[in-house]
């Protein structure tokens, strides 16, 4: 099957790479001239045989957004555009509308696997009407994982269901390390535990909590024994924030993930105000030392 | 080789079937006719050959210590014994001393897989000396999952370090359980979603959350769909309250574990007084309406 | 001086009799005849010499909005309007754009005592112009409470800070009503602790946590002990949500008041999805049993 | 009144004397030369008439164990032991056996107030029999504020239950000052809230959140505009980790005391083992960019 895709980057240029091992016709398109296909989105539209199929994997937000809108002016009715980046899911209506004045369907995608994905296969959320979805269906099976009857991929409901689906993923995602993440420190703070790195990678098989991310966690441990390497400045990209926020708008109770996130928050504020003012209550009412600013750099974790 | 096995539930009665299975030849003591091999502890210790090594799978707390202390009693020296239950780790230096009076060894074992351990085999976390653990290696072999070179054991410590990492094992379980609960509720929550069975099954290939929680997850909603005939009403066993006892004696954070025990603690309150407090001080400065006594059986939940 | 007073419920009312109380002219409007002085806000208008002074003092949102397009409409140059109502802050320079195109200035004031404001005065968080300020300036000093110097009044930025703060105000409220709702659980949780509403008395004087909120604490439970005839049931109203959704937008933890908020959402669901999830999945892995659907209503407590 | 004071550190100093100004003769003991009033314990002992009144204001633990071991031998029947310190309430039963072997009574009382307690008076929670309170109510009474009634005071239950009423007050004290703190960082966070020194100020009188602690976060902050002086680093002193501890042990949900909690012990991790597994993870899933180890020491927050 013919497909443009639009965006080479992390996730676009292992897509295409897949694609084309599963014997697809993938014409990819990149401002970098290093991995691009072709000149310019005209040049993709003009090369790719109409009722054309273009999958964009470009940045979420303003980029997205004026891809989406060029693409509504150079496609033609009967062509179907897949939005597989991270947009939110409230982009979406507003991109199908866009795309629906000139008779150019609409599906969203998640897309989940990262840099894994190339070989593994990708978890797909679409959301969109039966037939577009129809329609694109050999370009997903060949993207997702291999063999399997039922997983890796779901259409999840109409235009929006599918960046839902993956925003509420990408939650899950944060609730997920962050438990991980408490129990390796755990496991680091006591001196029982001779073998942290061994009581994970035990964890892969036959307990309770074996996972993919477990297996990644006990691989980066034994790249970079006690993570000596790295700082804890830990960055957050959108999804998590988006959950939390549908938690709020649906009032549902979300205290792990949100924990999880404000995780990532503290773990980005060695001097965090709230903190200081914590202190300096303290302080105020009992006497209590203060460490003076630019003290807080020692850790005070006791054993 | 020859085990005795003290206990024969839901677990010990799995684990003799595996080990009988691979070759083992196990003595099971219950004191529940149907299941029992002998008659007695005695029995137990009376046909087996000494050195003699003597697994005990019963419920932690008063029935393993008084266990633990009459196999002291009735076994001799060179004798070595295997703690498999959900013992605290704190109870376990207590255990070897009493044992070693009686120069019989011990190990402390953690023990993951709950009633999948039989056909898959089970997560273990051991806590001993080198010499007894490599003289219970060959069962540690039988009940891991085969084929395994590195995943499903550890000799985690000394001892008191099996049970140390089985306890932080079901903390981190605890929270993947709620992270993945959040995630549910927030698909259930969003009409756009019309296949919530189907984006938690998608998830299970391809995607940065597949686990084996997941996939029980998605088995258990095909089984009850929407878990229309369950409560809200959730137990905790003990290990998840250890774990964040021991977050605050290691002064580690645990927003995550402690959210997820909290959640399940309220879950279990359908009038809590605390809420009924904030409730009652909303009507105080704010003329705010309350509902009367027994009327919160209402799904609040906004759509 | 003159005001005009747009909203005479529970708020409004209590306001119009305290300028009163002060010497101020007030004429209110509210579509409730008997409570209204005039019988349109045309004729509130009228009523009214130029350069008029106008509070609106109804329910954030649609009604809000409305009641300040009419008045842009109907005031004239020179005229100013101060919204004193719950407004979402980002509503703020919309309502002062429209009233600017007519010449018409406006200030946003967060009003904080509940129906307390009456006898003890209300803190006024307010937003705008310097200009405009001053010239309110006798209607807040007579609304703020008395013999205050620096108490109780803040012009904390221009259009949009009052609600900032106020917003902010009532995140904080929901974090220090749930710390006191937690302890007052945890002392009726002791069977130690007999007197439980003796000890919530003792600490409203003397104490690190002595403040108004905790003497309603106290008020309440002497009117109803144990708080045996209300429900758990906790509504929220808006500001906490907001609070939250500021704390993602700017990345400032807020675990504290997002919990007191998920508290509430928890409270109004006996049976939430994620925790029948939960459950589901205890039963799934270990066998754990679960309570059929409809049987979450005992306090499942432990002492 | 007659008292024994042992202890004469920030509390103990500052109670003998607020008692001798209200007319107490009160003989204070202390290691320290420079502020005590005997030699030794036994010269206290000495010192005092028949039968004595002790007070025991020494720090929690091994200090206060030795302290009531002392004078479980060198007083006489009919004597009266208070420990004012802050001591765990589980410590109470055992110090109360060990005076009642040689007939000394004993009262356990949190003492709240902190160094305002001189001017101000101390909020007092005592657990013990009617009457040994009644016996030292003049105590009570020259330390509680004046003036009061009931508040400041409370005979909260049998011996136990005044130190369990001062660990939840800590519980709840961690709760409030977090809660203020990340409504400070909210205010601090917003460019629209030009004076956030003001608002605090403004929160103080009229406001459903105006409280003591409010009072000492305006103070501080006029003492040290923007806490550029103090570092965010924050110390707990034990009552917050008890306060969860009851919390796990009674099955209540305390999810805004812990996040309190949780959010002390962050502050004193610049680079907290958990975080940096988390941002391992993203790298290892996601390709994520993490950062060096050494460089978490700007402050990530956005705007």
């Amino acid at each position: 099957m013919q497909l443009g895709l639009v965006g080479l980057g992390k996730m676009g240029f292992n897509m295409r790479a897949r694609l084309r091992d599963r014997g697809h016709e993938v014409v990819g398109y990149d401002p970098r001239p290093e991995v691009t296909d072709v000149g310019s989105l005209a040049d993709l539209v003009a090369s790719l045989t109409a009722p054309r199929l273009v999958w964009v994997m470009v940045p979420a937000g303003e980029i997205t957004r004026n891809t989406i809108s060029e693409l509504a002016s150079v496609l033609e009715s009967g062509d179907l555009v897949i939005d597989g980046g991270n947009s939110p899911y409230t982009d979406d209506p507003g991109h199908a509308d866009l795309l629906a004045a000139s008779g150019v369907g609409y599906l969203d995608c998640g897309v989940s696997g990262g840099i894994w994905g190339l070989a593994e296969g990708y978890g797909l959320m679409v959301g969109g009407s039966d037939a577009d979805v129809r329609r694109a269906m050999p370009i997903f099976d060949a993207l997702r994982p291999e063999g399997e009857r039922a997983g890796g991929f779901v259409h999840a409901g109409p235009v929006g269901a599918g960046h839902y689906a993956k925003m509420v993923h990408n939650g899950v995602e944060y609730g997920l390390m962050q438990a991980y993440a408490e129990g390796y420190e755990l496991l680091e703070a006591e001196d029982l535990v001779t073998d942290v790195h061994g009581v994970l990678q035990a964890w892969t098989h036959g307990t309770v909590v074996r996972s993919w991310l477990l297996e990644l966690l006990v691989k980066a441990l034994a790249e970079d024994p006690g993570f000596a390497e790295i700082s804890g400045y830990t960055e957050d990209s959108g999804e998590g924030r988006w959950t939390v926020r549908e938690a709020l708008d649906h009032a549902v109770p979300a205290p792990v993930i949100s924990a999880a996130l404000f995780a990532r928050f503290a773990s980005r504020q060695p001097d965090a105000p709230a903190m200081r003012a914590v202190s300096a209550l303290r302080n105020q009412f009992g006497g209590h030392a203060v460490r003076p600013a630019g003290q807080s750099d020692t850790n005070g974790r006791e054993r």
